[in-house]
């Protein structure tokens, strides 16, 4: 007998039995492949979270309790389990989010996608309910790749400081960010992979607790009946302890029980305690499992059995004329050196860490450090070429602004997915770079127009030593080639004619939707230089 | 006999015996007391790290090794011993700057002094080392204010990923930030003091090694005899070990012989360590350490006996009127709370704590979770009014735009020190918060142009509980009224005349240099709200 279509509400979720949580769980899974295949999205991330959703809204009372989710992508399940069941519009216009979104329902409160910005808005909240008199739950759910942000570690240092706060944060831990390092890379790279030190104590807390079903003196006694050899004990050292956060974990993510019984006793304690949970991306979904690349975090619409695109692909991307040039670049020049914030792969740096593995960095989601690390690099006389989705920079404004543009470092900033992003969500729009980096003395600007001018100007930029280039190109397809025919002030001229001057930048210039009977003359500033200082 | 004007450069440093550098900190000390009195300048951070320059430099090889300072005001002590001793004009035109300055010396590397980006700075050096095969030091050294910051943890992660990088980290723990709460305000405020979770690690630090002279397998074993009941030995457990970094201290930083003991041990390591070193702000200097406040973090010119200004202050600063204010406010809405990242004081909250110390919080360094977490205040029905100095805010733009302002939040973000601000360096200039925050959908901008319109305008923000607000205002004192006689197309005419008009917004309007007789015509765009989204 069908159980989700029955749940309606968290409270539906209450009475059920342990037979038919799994069951609950299983029919979930299935759904999510179904659905999410139908209209793409958001997979592998789901799937990971599928029995610790059923488990939150069964120990907390949601929307007086708040549920948080950093990134808010791997909130379907708790669509599904607060009222929101038809996803055949996922994404699509007069449909579902794939975010959560206030006005699909109260038990959505942070709708934005940047990560590590959960435990901040969970400390605010806990702190309107202490000047409230409220002894509501906030409750944080974060990524283990989240947490290398310097932000979470800002929130964790007030979270702690206040014992008398209750604030349940839960670390979905799946050893992974956006995008992991993949197993074929260079044993050197995955010695540096950033969150290397947050993973030792990670690995660290597995294996005492796997050794010792309870270290030192048992705080709150065991939790559960060990699965795949963990106690649920809080352990009574480590740095979130240190920190003044009680620890509770690991906890198998996927024992619906033991998940259980770990947050109903983070909930009786007041004040802020850390579950630790261990879950899997793609749990339940072979092909997911087995694509070690990103373990299917995102999908567009396929067959869900064979995996192959309802639709071709668009053609060639930006990114990998980007990636494709940084590889030839980086055999010509050895002070070129790289770095990504946990997406490697999404901004085309793959080959070149496959080529240089001694050059390339991946800082973890830290655009901060990126940027900051980056005039470092250029003081030492390299130069580093900072690839990031074009909405990230946002994150590095001040560091772009003070670190490397006042000392005149030669850093070049490549920005993937520059204007709109569509179905991205918001937070994915890289619409702001070209107004909010115009005030930075010194920067130079670039917007290719096509693959030759995004080769050539890459290549200028790393020329230059003494000030840095932001590069920008968009999530599309890149188009043909359209070649200049004459300069003009600083312009390419792009067609003649008599009667209009269309002035272009980018990917405006080599429009496909006019055909070139309409340009009658166009000059594409397609790359423009700002010396403001 | 003098030793400050032999020494030339650090190599004259080395051959001192251990009662000639102690005659030296005391010449340095005397000498900074006289000339920061005489020109004004950073004088308490400077007096606190007198030994731990010389340590640095007789242990180190400047340039060759790398000596970073995070907020490079603390870098006087290593200006004199780097060949630069006439502070004659100290941040006055044709003399030495307050911070670091590469014109000025190979010495010196980072001249900007926003908090906690040295360690992101020496990651990427050290790197650039490591490419170039190079064996040389990096070290850099920061405040235990600045470890709040979430960039530090950001680089800490990378830089304990690493461990074949040598690396120095020394830990400057004055146990302040820029301005610490002070003893007077309630227990309470102390409670929730930001640092807390990480002056707790501190704390437990020093109480261990008080308490058990060798905690556990002594690694690298006794390294000075204890002063003041500290042993500085390797602690081999605590958060940065389970970082995976190093860990050595804490070190009297007062003792030149126990700094350079640990500074020498640390050089020897093949990988990253962090010295703890316990310092005094204001050292030596009796008035200093009996301001309790902010320890004569920066001094005006004045007299070194009395302290007394040489030149009377100009009058009302627009950072009392707002501070007045607030406590009006807080009085009369017990929703209205207040958030300051580390400058309780220098922003004006502190009567606001005094009066109301339970809606008051101290994030620490860390203006992108005071954003954030207002974010979480606002959702949870309250209104946050976010006291900042205008260049920090940068530091939080993605989370004003994608936090505070995609939701819709009722925050209102107070700029102090908007403008050019003088003698403050370059870093410090708040020049950028109207050009860039014009780009964020629904978001209020005022700039009053009196302390009637700043208490007007802060009151109709507080009144918004669907969009942000931003009110900045200069470091100057604030002048007299000017009262509107008229109201036009949204904006207030202050003059009335025939040939000219005149549109001025904020400061600009109410200009002193010009009597009413140069304004035939004058409207004042003191205020206009930008409502873009």
């Amino acid at each position: 007998m069908p159980l989700l279509e029955n749940i309606r509400g968290p409270h539906d979720l209450k009475a059920l039995t342990a037979d038919e949580l799994a069951a609950l769980a299983q029919e979930i899974r299935e759904f999510l492949i179904d659905a999410v295949a139908r209209t793409g999205g958001h997979l592998g991330p789901n799937l990971g979270v599928v029995e610790l959703s059923i488990a939150l809204h069964r120990v907390f009372d949601s929307p007086a309790d708040r549920i948080l989710w950093d990134t808010g992508h791997q909130s379907y399940v708790h669509k599904l389990l607060t009222g929101r069941q038809d996803f055949s519009k996922l994404r699509h216009k007069g449909g579902l989010s794939g975010y959560p979104s206030r006005a699909e329902s109260e038990h959505d409160i942070i709708e934005n996608s940047h990560a590590s910005t959960v435990l901040g808005w969970a400390d605010g909240l806990a702190k309107a309910n202490a000047v409230h008199g409220r002894t509501d739950h906030v409750v944080a759910v974060i990524g283990d790749g989240a947490l290398t942000g310097g932000m979470a570690w800002e929130a964790l240092n007030n979270i702690a400081a206040a014992r008398d706060r209750p604030l349940v944060i839960v670390v979905n831990d799946n050893e992974r960010s956006y995008s992991p390092t993949i197993g074929g890379l260079a044993n050197h790279l995955a010695t540096l992979r950033t969150t290397d030190g947050y993973e030792r104590f990670l690995a660290w807390g597995k294996e005492v607790l796997q050794r010792t079903p309870v270290v030192g003196q048992p705080l709150y006694g065991s939790l559960h009946g060990a699965k795949k050899g963990f106690k649920d004990a809080f352990a009574p050292q480590g740095m979130f302890e240190d920190l003044g956060l009680k620890y509770v974990g690991p906890i198998d993510g996927h024992d619906t029980e033991a998940v259980e019984s770990a947050l109903r006793r983070a909930k009786r304690f007041h004040g802020p305690v850390l579950v630790h949970c261990l879950t899997e991306k793609g749990r339940g979904y072979r092909p997911a499992l087995e694509d070690e690349a990103d373990r299917f975090h995102t999908v567009a619409a396929m067959d869900p059995l064979t995996c192959a695109p309802l639709t071709p692909s668009g053609g060639r991307s930006w990114t990998s004329v980007f990636g494709e040039e940084m590889v030839r670049i980086g055999a010509e020049r050895p002070d070129v050196v790289a770095l990504t914030a946990a997406m490697l792969h999404p901004v085309g740096l793959a080959g070149f860490a496959e080529a240089y593995p001694e050059r390339v960095w991946d800082v973890g989601i830290a655009e901060q450090h990126a940027a900051v690390s980056a005039a470092g690099l250029a003081t030492g006389g390299l130069h580093p070429v900072l690839a990031v989705y074009a909405t990230f920079l946002n994150r590095a404004f001040d560091q772009l602004l003070m670190d490397v543009a006042l000392h005149k470092c030669g850093v070049t900033f490549v920005l993937d997915r520059a204007g709109v992003t569509g179905t991205d969500g918001p937070s994915h729009n890289g619409m702001w770079d070209m107004s909010v980096l115009q005030v930075v003395p010194g920067l130079r600007i670039a917007a290719p127009r096509d693959a030759d001018q995004l080769r050539a100007q890459l290549r200028e930029a790393i020329d230059v030593d003494d000030a840095p280039t932001v590069i920008r190109f968009p999530k599309e397809s890149v188009g043909e080639p359209i070649p200049a025919i004459d300069r003009v002030g600083g312009m390419d001229v792009l067609r003649r004619g008599e009667d209009v001057l269309i002035v272009a930048a980018g990917v405006m210039a080599p429009s496909r939707c006019a055909p070139p009977s309409c340009w009658p003359g166009a000059a594409s500033a397609a790359r423009w230089w700002i010396r403001a200082g």
